[in-house]
Formats: C-alpha cells, structure tokens, sequence
C-alpha cells in the first residue's frame, strides 16, 4: 500500500503567512502529509503549532538541524521525505543545504537565497545529490500560465516581440515596518531579506514569469529603483527595461507602494501573429489576440487548449474558480509526483508535471543583483 | 492531543466529480481525515478509490451499510465521526438517515432528497438525534456572498425591493446523456434526480442563494420551465417569477442550454439606498452600489468589510484569488467546527461559521415541487 | 449642389433632455440642419432656444401647427423637410399626423404614441402618405446590435432558444417626481405617459431590442410589475417571463429602482450552437459564445464582423469608442438617407441602413398594454 | 444674432482618417459651421470633398495660401474665423504660421509640427498673434481624465509617486505600409513623420497625458525604441523610463506593433494616500484606489465628482457611453468659446473649458527629440 509522501515543515510558525500557505497547497490533493515540523526559533511556538496541526508533539523540533537529525532516526517508512522551507530569506540556504546532504528533498519558498553566491552553491549541491528541488514560484502553477507557455512555444505568434509583466502591491505605502507587522518587518530589513526588498520579493516573481512563459531570457536591463516611505533601508519599487536573448525588448516593473493595489501580477506578449494577456485578478482567463480575427478568451477548465499541461493542472470543470492556493498546490502536487517517481526510478513528465526548480532561484538571484547594480550606476546593464 | 475529525464518505468514486471536489474542500484546511469510504455500488471501484486515497483496505466497505456497521466496531478514537454523502439524489436519504441514526454527523450534497416527502422526513431524524447536518450548498461558502448576507442584515440598504439571482449553464446544450457522460446521465433520469433537472440540480443553488443572502423567503412564484433537448425527460432550463414575503419582487433562471456559459451564477439585489451584485466568475469582488455616491467594490481579504463572516472565512491576503474550492471548503471547515463543538458541549456561533442545514435543503425540495407544479398549470403559486 | 437635410423640431426646449440629445445626433454626420422649431408650449422659451441654436428668430414658431403652416409657405429648397419630435408621450401623435399630412417625415421619439389606439392610428397614416417614419429605439443603432442581428440570421447559433433582456436603472427609486425634476414629472404621470411608467419608457426599449435582434416575436407574456414608491401612481418595476414565435422563453425586466444602477441595457441569446452577451456599458463589445470553443469577442470596427450592417454604421477604426451619441446618430443619419432615396425616388437599403419605424413602435405599445394586463390579472397572456 | 463659428479645413480629404474625425467632432456641439477647404493637393478632390460635404463650390480652395487669401476678401460676417489643420506632420507648421499671421485662430491634429525648432518657431507666434491655438490631443477631453487632473491637483492623492502610462496599438505589426494604406504610409516615412513614427504619433499623445494629469514634467528619461518590422524607417515600439520634477517615478511605452491590440491607451497614477486607473477601453469610468477603503469608481455623468471640469464636459446622463468623438468634440467646444470670449475681449475660463494649447505641443517635440536621443545613445538623458 502507498503512502501519501511525508512532509517536515521548517518556518511557518502562528503569525507567519506563507508557512499556512504552503500547508494548505501541501493538503488540497491529499498526496502529501505534514509529519513534523521546526516552526520557529522559539521552541514553545514550536510546540503550540504543532498541536493545531494535530502533529504527534515528539516530532515538533527545537530547529531544522534537531528535525534532520531526528527524523534520520525513525524507520524509513516512517520518517520525513521532504523538507518545505518557508522562512525569510537568509534562512533559506542553511537548512536546503543540511535536507539534501541527508538525502531529503526540497520545496523551498522564493527567492531561492539571500544572494547569488548561496544559490550557486545550492545548485552544485541539488546537482551533486540528484535529488528533487523545488521553488514556489507560485504564478507559474496557475493552468492558465501554463497554457501561455505551450501556445508561445507552439509557434502561434511567432516571434516574440514585447513582453510587459508587471507587479503592483500597495501594502508598503506606509511605514509598516515600524509598527511591528512581521511580513514587512523582514522584507525591509537588509540582514534578513538581501539587497533588495521589492525587486527580491516580488520583481524575481515578474522576472521568472517573463522568462517562464515566453521561454526566453533576458540578457540586458536599465533599472530604476526607489525607496519612497521615508527611513526605509531597501527599495520599495521599481521600473526595469529589458532586452531578451531573441531581439524581444520588454518592461518589468513591481511596487510596494502603488497604493490601493492589492497583487495584481499581470503579464502581456506581442508575436509577430498575435499576443496574449493574462492578469491573476481573473486567473483563469487567458486573453488570446490575433492579428486579423476576434479576440478569443480560453478559460482553465474551458474547450481549445493547446497542450496538456493546462488540464492536467487543473481540479474543477470550467466556471468553477480555482484561484492562488490551487497554483500553488499544482508546485506541491507536481513535486510530490516528481519525487515519488525519483524514489521508483521513473522519469518525471517535466512538461505536463511541472514545476520551477533551482536554475530558476539562479536566475532570480543573478536578476536582482543586477537591478541593483543597473539602478546604482544609472546605466544599462547584462545579464 | 486533538486529532482531525475522522470522515467516510459514501460515493465518489473515480469518474464522480462531486466526490473529488468534496475530498479537496475537506482537505485544505487539515481539520478532517478521510478514514474510509463506500465509494460505489462496485467494490473493486471502491478498493481501486481506497488504494488511491491511501486508505486501509479494511476500511473500503461494500456498502454504506457495511461501512456504518463496520465503523461502529472500532474503538471511539478510531472510528469515523462524520459521513460525507455525494452521491445521486436518490442516495441521499437513506445513508443519510441511517448515519444519523447511529450517531454519525452528515454532510450531503444537495439537493437535500429526492423529493420533499425524504426532505421533511430527514428534518425529522436531525432534530431527534441533535446530531450536525450539512448541506454543501457551496456558494454561501464564498466570502463576499457571506459579507452581502451581513450588509443586508445590517440595514444599510434599507428595505429590500428586487431580487436577481441567475446560474446558467450551458453544458447540456446537446444530448449529452446518450453519450455515457455519468453527470448527465443520471441528472437527466427521473428515477435519480427526481421530478426536475435544471431546477433540481441548480435552481435549488440559485433558489438557496437568494434566501440566503437577503434572509427573505419565497412566498410565491410563476414559473415557466422548458425542456429544449430533443428526447430528454427533464426540464433544462427554467425561468421563474418571485415574490418575497417583505414584499420584495424578483426574477430567478437557471439553465442548462445556455451555450457557452460555464457555471456563471450570480446575484444581484436591490434596496430603498442601494444595492449590490456579486458572481462566481469574480467571486471576490461584490460590487456596492449607492443611490448618490460613487460605487464601491468591497474585495475578499480587503478593507471595509461589515462583519467577522467574511473575514473568518478567507485565508489569504487580498488579491490572492480563493475561488470555488475554498468557498466549498468552508462548508467543510465550520461543520468540522461544529462537530468539535457539539463533541464538546459548546454552542457553535453560527453567525460567523455558517453552513447550510437540513432546513434548507427542504426549502430547497419544496421549491422543486412548486416550480414544477407552477409551471405545469400555467399559473402562480405559493411556497 | 446637394444640401443638407432641413428640419424642424418639436419640443426639446432648454431643459428637456432628449431634445438635446436629438440634436447632437442629428449633428455628428453633417447630413442635416436643424432650420425651425417649436420648442416649448412658452413662446419665450422656445424664442431664447432658437436664439442658443443659432436660428433665423423668424422661425421659432408658437407652436408645431404654426410651424408646419408656416414652413409650408416657405419655397422648396428653403423649408424644412423633416419633423423631429421630442415631446413626451401624450403629445407625438397628434404633431405626427399633422406633419405626415402635410408631406413632412418625420422621426419621433418612443414611445411612438399614448396609447396602441393612436399607434395604430398612425400606422394608417404612414402607410397612406408613403412618407418615412423613424422612430428613435436607440439601441438598435448600436453597430454591435446590428451585427447580432445578421448573425443570428445568418443561422450561426442555429435556433434561439433562450433571451435574456434587462433594463435596469435607479434613478426613480426615491420620489424625484415631487421635486420638480421634468424628466420624471411627466413620466410618473398618467395623463402624460400612458398606462405606464418603466415599461412605458424603457420596457418598450428592451421589448424593442430583443425582437430587432433575434427576429422573432413575443407571443405570450406573463408580467409583474409593482410600484415601490410610495404615492406614485404608475409601475416604476416590471419583471416578466416571456415566449417566442419559435418557441423560444425568455426573460424581460426593467427598473427604474434599482438602485445604483445607470442605464444599464443588456442582451444574452443563446441558441443551440452558441449565444451571445451585449451590453450597453461596453457597446463596442458583443461577446459570442461557442458550444465547444473558446468565446471570442467582436468590437466595433474590428475585424471577423458577418454583415456591412456594423461597418456601415461604424465611424471611427476599432479602439476608439463610439457611444450612446453614435448610435443615436445612426437612426438619423439611415433616416436622412432614406429621406434623399424617397426624394429621388430611389429604393432604401433597409438591410445595411436600417432604423426603427412605425411597426415598431406598433409593436411597442402592443406590449404595454399586454404587460399592464397581464400584471393586473396575475395571468399569462398572448401578445 | 449671434452665429455658429465659421471654419475652415486643410487636409481632410476623402480617405483621410483624421479629418473626418475633426469635422464630427466639430459638428456634435453646433457650435461650428465648416464653411470652406482646401482638404487636398488634388483640387479634384478637394472639389469632390466639398460637395460630400455640402459646401459652396467658390469655397473650395487649390491651397491653403488660396485659401486663407480667398477667405480674407470675404466680408467679416462671411469668411472663416478658425482654421482647422488636419495634414501629416511636416504640413502643420506652414499653414499654422500663415493662418495666424492673417488673423485665424488655429486648431491643430497633433504632434504639433515636424520638429522641435518648428515648434518653438510656432509658439512665438501664437504668443506675437495673441490669437487662440488649440492642438487636438484628444484624450485630455474625456470628462474622467479631467476628472483624474482635478482630484491630484486637489492633493487628494498626496505626493504622486509613480505613474504608468501605456499606448499600445497592433495595427503596423506588418509592413502595411507597402500596401499603399494611406496612414501608416505617411507615418512610416522619415520625411513627412519626423524623426520618430511610433513615438511622434502615440508616444506624445501619453507623454502629454501624463503630464497633463499629474500636472508634473518629466525631467529625465531613459528610452529603448525599437523597428520590429523589417525595412522600416523609423519606431514602431517603445519604452521609456521617466523621472518627474517632484521626484516621482514612471514609466511611458508606445507601441504600433503589440499584435491585437486596438488603440488601448490607459494611464495609472499612485501617489501616498492613493491612486487612481483610467483606460480608454472603458473611457466612463475612472477607478479610485484608497489606502484603506474599498476602491471607488466614478463615472462620466455621476456622483461625487470633484470639480466642474468633468461635468461641464459631459453630454448625456451617467449610463450613456461618450466615447472618442465627444472627447474630441470637447476640445472643439472649448476651443469655439475661447474664440467667441477672445472676439468679444472676455478672458476664457481655461480651468473648466480648457484644452491643449501650444506649450503642450513644444513639450510632446521635446520628448520625442529626447527619446530619440536617449534611445540611439542607451543612456538617460534629461529633457
């Protein structure tokens, strides 16, 4: 008899967002179980997350290195397989690195590291080991994305010309930081979050988007990066050009203080023959234009899809909204599958199945350091 | 140490698509387990859904029968709580009724019975037992429907004039029962659905919804109920004429012949100040309207909202889509609370963790018969 | 040389809307000049209305008998051709007989008459006089209405089963009538409008709409319409359930309480191939949905459109909005057209010029009077 | 008796798009009279136009020199007060300069000439003449753009901190020119377009619309043009990054290549408190973003309003779409009463009647010569 894959959970303690996001994505298809957990630094939090996710208390963990070490004692049919890490940042690399070099696989949140160096490193060593590593690139998961990709690499609109992928939020308007809300308390914070707040949070997003679904990557950019709230250490916002490996040109921009927005990634691609538009404010649409004919509108679920990947990654019939947590859950999903077939020595179908891996934290990483250096120097850079 | 709420489940199995639905809105939220199931009158059917499940073998039963005896013999911490029942309308009764009258809570798809006759007799069996019954009637599961029922409830619009609640489908535009499509299969047979299709299987969601969200009841109605396929023995479309007992006016269709529309159910309601409109296609949006001031358009997870339902029942920040299983899987997490309430002796708050009951799914039987009657003389009717 | 087309207006004084409204669309082409009118029962008023349009002072008439007298003894190629008129209801019939009689056009707004009496009336008298008569159902000038119509004829959808007409607006959901407001004055107002307000003055609309586009006629109806204003004397909503010459249901209602709501006109028709959604506040779309592809959306002056009947009567390329102006131009640009045909002595093109005649508004009043009947009785009737 | 002003027209013949665009705009109000023309280099045409548009034959003229020396000899009540110029871009400065320096007023297509220096030349005699100069940049004449201008200029939004403006249209995505259509021909060629095709024609008409809004400059830019269709001269596509005096933040992109596209121009603009979205797609609405309060959307013709600008520009009730014309009629309207107030020596009210004059069209050839600059040297420049 099969047994759903076994999950520990590093972060994502009560007050952390993400931590219940990846709970949730974890628990929607039933293939996966969340068996122990190192929640948080404070061993008491700990311990109380671990009783509202109705965890046997011997497997709530004083850290990520005693859940390792612990978890390598129980029988193999019993222990933890994978390791979810949703911490800040800077607590990215430590633990990924620890889980692989004790056999475990990992589904990490992004961005992948607290700077390019670590995420080299960790791509030697997911190479190194072989086994599975996925990053939460969450917009990647949705059907409607990934119907995008497959139409783009279909040749329908021939060559890529223009991409606009945007990402506004409104959240960071004010001075959060300062009143003690714990998502903005990290992300502004230099030692916690890097050398970039926006563009590291949520422009690796746009920029993993972009190349994600036009197949391309971006070779050169312009940035022009700001810090609007008063005695805020990193950027709030940002406005990228960019230049792609096949002539394309584009613009990448995202913000923390467009104020009103909610998050409202959206992205947009000219061909020579036609383009597309997909905005996740209506995430199952996906607005196809052609040159010399209607519009058309496919729809996750709905008739006319080029590819399997779309409904393979899809739960409900067209007209029932699946939304941010079933994308999400499409990472965990393919990844669960991903490593069953690892522990049978199967192939995994990477094209209908899916997910961002550690070339794609690489590329993120290499990004930001680039916005940033492009913005300092007021000049065009490569990537 | 609290364990999940422990569930079997009678039908679903592999080529339902209620069943799965039911399992992934039970899962997001890590409050229930499914321990076993009789997922079909097949038992290898059921054993094959078990495996996949990665359920015990000894717990995939024959029957619900099998399985409500069969449980009854474990220990009390191991043996299921709650019956989740998703199978055609003529299956509801019966498991339903012998699940409650051996102690277990319920939860059914709707509609509630097969006829009214089932419907007032099952609201016999849960007031005798006190036992927790739920009807996954999903759209008041959605944040923004429960934010409408309460700004309703709050007077702002003062009193309510007009009603307008659709939900059309387009799905059995053709004859698509002879094709072996099970959804359209038994929807269409009067031995399984009852006396109507379209108004059965979706009326009553639309008929639901309206009582819901105004708080008014149907006192009359004029309904015009067609059948527009060649061959079919069951209404698929039906428009209807209403009247509330506040002396509010309305008009509710429902239709299955609708090309091209997906699952597009929505809403809209009018009072003496304002008033304001909601559908599933942007499900977290509802859109306020004032009689002298601009509109608003109040977002799940956004600011404004008027009570604690709507909050309590969203998981993720604004603009971050929940869609239609998260609106579902509230049903399944404020029964599970409910559950653990009634275990322990408290008093749910039903004000803010809400879900349908055995009344409404007698409501929804006795509009059925009206609609029907209304319709097969030509005239208007009370409810 | 050709001039412009010569007309004379009745009604339409300073602070009558549609006058206005009449003007400018009569303007936008550059087909005809506005050279009389009687705008007012208040000589003075009609005098300083002349003077704001720039009118020889010596023909603003006293009334539209002085005027037609008056016009007629002016030569040919100098008086006017062409009577608009804009008063309400109980005052188009009598100045469009006269009018007709004495050789003048004439273009009138809707509703066409008092009463279906008078309509019929009037319908006599067009006949006999072979002149034009245009009435102004404004919607139907819209290019995406003309282009739902020759789609639908051209069979695409195959037969229409199901139509869905609304007619929402808010503006009388508080008793305006008693403020001194002219425009629901008169409305509200029995001796002026009719046996009826909101289906009077914009029921006729919807009812006007759904039978232009599908080609069919309603044949049975069963209305209710309510007053919920307290102290007024005519119905200010009207929700009815209607039925077609081929069979086809459908659902018609209009509002004047719906508060919050503008003006807010909308079609959906589904046949058994597919359907199609138009709404007013996105005229320039018209969204077609196919039974088994995506839905795609044709835009005024886009490509894919099925007849020269939206080009025709399109003027700027797709992307720059036209409106509710454009479309009202469009009745009086095909009206002048047809006026220079009769002139000539040439035959109209009816199929890609067309507008609204004297049937329709035959049809129009038809339907009050079934509507009021039918409510009063709380029956179906046939129309 | 006061008359309609009198106008004539240079350029604008039969296939020409934009002169008939001017001559409806100028009609809708009935504030214009378009009495004579030199519409084209062929007198034939210029003939035939004439009498499309029922003018006196003696009054269509070989050239605008013709013209303007014909119009002159007429007695004051007679000849043309205003001249409208609608040519390509290299044939604006000429008849501006001759028509002003004979006392007409001008109404100008945009961008306003063929380069900078002519520019410059051009605003030194409208400033010598005093005369009235009005330059058709179209979408400052939608009532919620003006709406849009106000609530900034009333602090509403504090400090503005970025601001998105976008003009993406797909109809040059093939080499259309070499197909003989007339208007991408023109545009296309170095000699009659200028220096920039794209930015010239589209990319002014946001930076004006930026600029116009916040009521900011842009002080620096950094631009990436490109030419995506083979053998063209000049742009077809562009993005630019932009910097405003008061520190905020943006970005400007153009586009004639993004395949599918219509004519999309839509502008968003956050400040600290709040921001706002306009798109010309949905031209009646404007979207109100708050920090936290539901978003709000006003309307042309509605409530909450929050100056006379939009409403004294507003033709019909709120629900009945205005569009390009009547944005467009709104500059010729305004433009007539500044004439009509400069004849009778009254000072024009320029905050509620205003319309572009002839320092926004300096400032659209600046930008267009910085671009350039900025784009061929991959630097940031400042303007």
């Amino acid at each position: 008899m099969a047994d759903k894959i076994r999950m520990g959970m590093v972060g994502g303690g009560a007050d952390a967002f993400i931590g219940a996001v990846h709970r949730m994505a974890a628990n929607i298809d039933g293939q996966i179980e969340l068996v122990c957990g190192a929640f948080s630094s404070n061993f008491e939090k700990t311990q109380k997350t671990a009783e509202t996710l109705f965890l046997d208390p011997s497997r709530a963990y004083k850290s990520y290195e005693a859940m390792i070490e612990g978890e390598k004692k129980l029988p193999l049919n019993e222990r933890m397989q994978v390791v979810s890490i949703v911490t800040p940042n800077h607590l990215h690399y430590a633990p990924a690195k620890l889980a692989l070099e004790n056999g475990f696989h990992v589904i990490c949140d992004k961005p992948v590291t607290f700077n390019l160096t670590e995420a080299l490193e960790l791509e030697k060593i997911v190479k190194q080991t072989g086994l599975i590593f996925a990053l939460t690139h969450t917009y990647t998961g949705y059907p409607m994305i990934k119907e995008a990709k497959y139409l783009i690499k279909s040749g329908k609109f021939g060559k890529i010309r223009k991409v606009i992928v945007e990402y506004p939020q409104g959240w960071l308007s004010t001075n959060l930081e300062t009143s003690g809300q714990k998502q903005a308390d990290w992300r502004t914070d230099p030692t916690r979050a890097g050398i970039s707040c926006c563009m590291g949070d949520i422009g690796t997003h746009a920029e993993n988007l972009a190349e994600y679904v036009t197949g391309l990557h971006i070779t050169e950019l312009c940035a022009d990066l700001s810090t609007f709230v008063e005695g805020r250490l990193l950027d709030d916002d940002g406005n990228v050009l960019i230049r792609f490996n096949n002539g394309a040109k584009g613009i990448l921009h995202a913000s923390q203080i467009s104020a009103g927005e909610e998050n409202n990634v959206n992205i947009r691609i000219y061909g020579e023959k036609g383009g597309l538009m997909w905005q996740q404010k209506d995430n199952n649409s996906l607005v196809i234009m052609h040159l010399n004919r209607p519009n058309e509108t496919l729809r996750t679920g709905g008739p006319g899809l080029s590819s399997m990947a779309a409904p393979a990654n899809t739960r409900v019939p067209a007209g029932h909204p699946e939304g941010y947590l079933e994308a999400f859950a499409n990472i965990y999903k393919n990844f669960a599958m991903a490593v069953r077939n690892h522990e049978k020595g199967l192939k995994h179908d990477y094209e209908t199945f899916d997910f961002p891996q550690i070339q794609e934290g690489v590329r993120g990483m290499l990004f930001v350091e680039k916005v940033v250096e492009s913005s300092s120097k007021n000049v065009w850079v490569k990537m």
